[in-house]
């Protein structure tokens, strides 16, 4: 069995993980840290776990997280980097549900998030934990970077064809929208139900923090640092559910390949990704609840290429790919406890 | 033209008699106070707003209100009573949307809401807000109570049954649903759209502060201290909207009568209250964004009657509410500016 | 491995049923049924499925239901009883999740659901598949009527209090309220997004099917005929969800007893059914997707009981049961393949 | 006063036809006719008109809309042309809430919408009536075909643009989302709560019957044949909304304009077009039930523009332009009866 420990679980990553840890069948969660609801059975803060968690917030002196085999911080931007040298030192895996381990660009981060970076040699050997896209380096990590949500779903959307050179690189739109439940478990005004349903907005417009993250690993994917792509999120009335619709004008070789082909081809044998039939049109809800991501390939103009992308944002996008990096950091079948069937309806 | 002020108008309340307002005909608009906000344009916050509403929030000092014919306030609990005595003196006529003069017994006023009462000599004189059942009080009245959302349609689904004397009157059963708008524009937790939407449940079960309102009034209506209602408030994933189930055992009479008849007498000539066709189910949307009130009334079985009422909380259970009674105690027709069809679908 | 036959697996209830069926570890699925979209495979209408179920449907002759273990019947009314004997016959049970074997009284039958009865032979063996209240002849049942999505609530709601004779039976009231898929996946203008969202309102007041059935099963829980519920269902603006807001007045044991205690005595073991710390309000959404019915009771007053019940319509309130009679049927731990934690948020 | 009769009024245009009209100060509505419903008080069908709307449904024969005014067609398409000469012969004014009158290319119109079109000389002389880019010739008009949800946001974006001649016309995107009252009140699983809430999807992705619509009121603006707009829509789960979400590359024009002053520039003095402030992100919810559109315009990359619509599609979008091109067409103020506040929350 491995050792689990949750820094910092109140939040929707942070129950997304229990729920999924709680049906891991080779995981025995060790314990949960919350300065702030220390005591509090997690059960009496989210009831759907009552039967399933028995573990009770402990503060983080007591929760002994050097004894886990793996940690995971579903925590604020700036936790993970200034405790993940301790417990890398003392032979935990680490993998950081926030940004400290994503930009490897210290500058960049540093921009975005308004923090000076606390341990950048870390950061260095920190990989990004987007599995279908860098699986034999996550399998030797140390430290996980688990990628944002929205890039989660633009990197798979693009990575066929960037990877095949079969586009113009240099003005990719990712037109993207999320569920609510994006933005966490936070008391915000503009998150409210009667804010934000029966509505829906872009955001983020004058540059949402995804936007870097999403070129860093675009260009790394297509070794070209000419990629650049223009990032649009939208607000859904929604819980839960990413849905990116892609656009990118095709190359003479694009406008010749058969993208379906070429999409079937680059996740033949993935566990999680599935390439829809050719005239498809994926939905968030069937994705609800699990660590799937479906995508659809459609060329409405010779030369334009338009692909579908749906993920669920706390499972796919967040903490099920957490769980699939720590099925491989461990050496665990990478499925192991994430082959949910869908919630739907 | 009357001229009018609000304190306090960066709630729900406060934006939905922005809305009356701006659209009625009797009325200049002639300050909105807001400390926090102030400067700022009120379309800034509000862009539903834009090209009906030019004010600036001001502070309390710069708004002059002790000029205007009345002040509404659409504030939290307690900032009326501590404002109402000057404004009063200087001929202004104040209308409070909290719940500073709705409950009679200054002891039940501090017990549920934790606040001394500022001036009890006021609060004598103070009338209850509720038009259909208080008319002549409110054309007289120097300061309105104005109900709470979920009073007005327990009231006015009960008080024909309770004048006719036709339903024990010891357990009645008040249970009720609404929107999440009915908790104000704060930023908490539970109202989130990712906590509150698809989701359902009971709230307040230990008791809420609407309960002693309801049950001061129901003993007014009937005459009769024996009244009891039980309320029991639930949290609806919608934005607006109001509906009350309500139970009472009829007694000889009330098993005699017929209940139609009385509904229909009782709200003959009303504008605002309609009583549907036997054998109907109101729906809240059939009167989102509207003063109307829509009420069936069913036996389902001998000696049960059975009552079901429908309001747009923010309207007639809160700022249309609060215009019917500004409109009464300027001598004005009292539905002018609350015609509005509802909004379906 | 019990091999299982669905018959009309192309609403709500069958979806779920396959979910739940393609993750039980003792289940293989042999064929499902459909005239109309015989030919297609099943992950085409439900996507959710893809990589989980490979079966396409099939019409009733090409499936061979005979040579199954069990049969569910995700039908309209009337289909299981013209099939069941047939199927008896061959040894195979049959679990029914229409309400063709739910009531005992065949005119009742016949007055509400304007069929006449096939078999009322089976239907007086059948068993009524309410494992918390009937496990024992679950068990040894041939043919499993599978309980109404209200009726569950509001059973598991009143129980407890019926049997320890603690409340008045004659006048019990079940306020309720439904997700809207509670209707089926059937197309009709009610139950479209544009009726029923941001919307709320009572329906069936004029006598809806649940009725008889929650009093059938009342008065036998009772064993007293006098039992009599007034039953009244509302339409919530969410997919999955029932919550039950029951009501009955106290006798005089009942005023003298600990009714917390009760309850918890009542369900102690029970995998299903989580008795909530005095005080609480459960949510649906703390049993979305999950087979956990959670109840909560009170004492309003001292002569009054109020119990909140909350299940999912779809999981306890339909598919789910019908597993767990499956299991009890067949022998398999009752929880077999029903653990699933909630999906919150 | 103008006499006005509409043809169809059953549906969701019909009803917000219905909002206004009864709310018109200049308006007597004379006669709603549908086949099916004949007979039935329009207010029975939408409570939310009780007190407002006395009319009952009546057959075309009997409605006597030679004697109109003005009629709308509120109808499927196909319904208006066939009526449409008898009318104009008549005198009366004809404007067209579906897709008849639209597409100026009788080819395409019959590729689209799968019929021969009744009358392509009066389709000749029909406008287009969208006001804001066509006022002079609607004031002339005998027959409208008002426009396409979809279609008006796209224009009213792109044409400050187009005009000016900035952009590049060939490869315009027009990322889309709708409410789901855009399809109507039609019985369809699609359309279903339980399949449409708290999911989101693109669709139509191998054409859209407002794609040529799109394109040919594109081409006329810019006088360019060459222009071509992808256009995608998707499905949100909202009652009311269109968001548009536009793309273009900016050519070197483009790139030296100031667009924020382009966009104030051509939009001065209308009514019903707002353009917000830079930086702005439009929400569906700012429109709600008005006849307002508003607009963001983005540079987000030097060579690429962004442009953000929102509009209610059932009012700017269907009944409220609708009833914008019966003002203009008869003489009074374009904006009687449509000035309403939007309703937010």
């Amino acid at each position: 069995m491995i050792e689990v420990g949750i820094v910092g679980g109140t939040g929707y990553t942070g129950v997304e993980l229990l729920r999924l840890l709680a049906q891991h069948p080779q995981v025995r969660l060790r314990a949960i840290t919350s300065r702030k609801e220390a005591g509090m059975p997690v059960a009496d803060m989210y009831p759907s776990l009552r039967g399933h968690v028995d573990l009770k917030f402990v503060t983080p002196d007591e929760a002994q997280l050097n004894q886990c085999n793996v940690v995971f911080f579903a925590t604020p931007h700036g936790v993970a980097m200034a405790q993940a040298r301790e417990l890398v030192s003392a032979g935990v895996k680490v993998i950081d549900l926030a940004a400290d381990f994503r930009l490897q660009d210290v500058a960049e981060f540093e921009q975005w998030y308004g923090l000076p970076h606390a341990c950048p040699d870390l950061l260095a050997e920190a990989v990004y934990g987007l599995p279908e896209l860098n699986r034999e380096a996550i399998k030797r990590a140390r430290i996980i970077g688990n990628p944002g949500c929205y890039p989660t779903s633009v990197q798979l959307g693009f990575a066929p064809l960037l990877r095949a050179g079969l586009i113009e690189p240099t003005h990719l739109i990712a037109n993207c929208a999320s569920g609510v439940s994006g933005a966490g478990r936070k008391a915000e005004v503009h998150a409210l139900l009667a804010e934000a349903a029966d509505n829906f907005k872009a955001y983020g417009v004058k540059g949402h923090r995804h936007g870097p993250e999403i070129n860093q690993q675009l260009r790394t994917i297509a070794g070209d640092a000419s990629v650049n792509c223009l990032f649009v999120p939208h607000l859904l009335p929604i819980i839960r559910g990413i849905h990116s619709t892609l656009y990118a004008r095709l190359n003479s070789a694009g406008q010749a390949a058969d993208l379906q082909a070429v999409f079937e081809a680059a996740y033949r044998g993935e566990r999680f990704v599935d390439v829809l039939p050719a005239g498809s049109a994926p939905e968030t809800r069937s994705v609800r609840a699990s660590n799937n991501v479906r995508i659809a390939v459609h060329k409405p103009q010779p030369d334009t290429v338009m692909v579908l992308v749906v993920e669920d944002n706390l499972t796919k996008g967040a903490s099920g790919q957490a769980v699939q990096c720590m099925n491989l950091m461990c050496g665990l079948d990478e499925s192991l406890g994430l082959t949910h069937v869908p919630v739907l309806p």
